[in-house]
């Protein structure tokens, strides 16, 4: 595979993780979405991580930097579908991705989503 | 990886393929696609591939049998974000896809199923 697919849904992107993201891919990844905020203006990102049953401490920070960025490209990250054992892992690495916000799934994340920037815009 | 994630977002259900489905990943996604439409009840499938850039007719085979088998399930199968040069292959491999809704992307493709299921309920 050499590109994640970045899906348009209404004013919000959303990606959807599948595989370890080595190096380029992640680097990749967050190009793409810059470039794919600018060019739709999204206002929100959701981003699935329900395919990872592992994650490294590379992810966690590649997450925590892709949140960072879309900030101030305007863009609210979420994200979503977090196993409960990544979840442990993350912690258990020192990780506890403070000022991301997570939801158990899609559909909850885009309702978090929805008023957090109804409430934004308001 | 060991299984393909199947979002549910609102009533329709997302599904992102981005891996070559060999054999058990393909049969794999088709029973959890049909457990997930029984639960959720959803009416609409959207199946990506727009991260696809080769397909095979195997590949082409198992997007119509989900497709049949999620009709019979009382859902609506839509295939989104074909890339051009698969298009190509796969009419060169004498698949066309009939009876196979498509749409050039995700946005595009919950427009039609929201049209055709509320034509559909009314």
């Amino acid at each position: 595979m050499e590109k994640i697919p970045i899906l348009k849904i209404n004013d919000c992107l959303l990606v959807s993780i599948q595989v370890d993201l080595y190096d380029q891919l992640a680097i990749d990844l967050q190009n793409d979405l810059l470039i794919k905020v600018k060019e739709t203006k999204a206002k929100g990102v959701l981003i699935d991580i329900s395919g990872l049953t592992i994650v490294d401490s590379f992810m966690g920070h590649i997450l925590y930097q892709i949140t960072k960025v879309t900030r101030l490209m305007d863009a609210t990250t979420v994200v979503v579908g977090m196993q409960p054992a990544v979840a442990i892992t993350l912690v258990e690495l020192g990780m506890d991705l403070a000022g991301i916000h997570t939801a158990l799934n899609v559909d909850k994340g885009f309702q978090w989503l929805r008023q957090h920037l109804s409430g934004v815009g308001s």
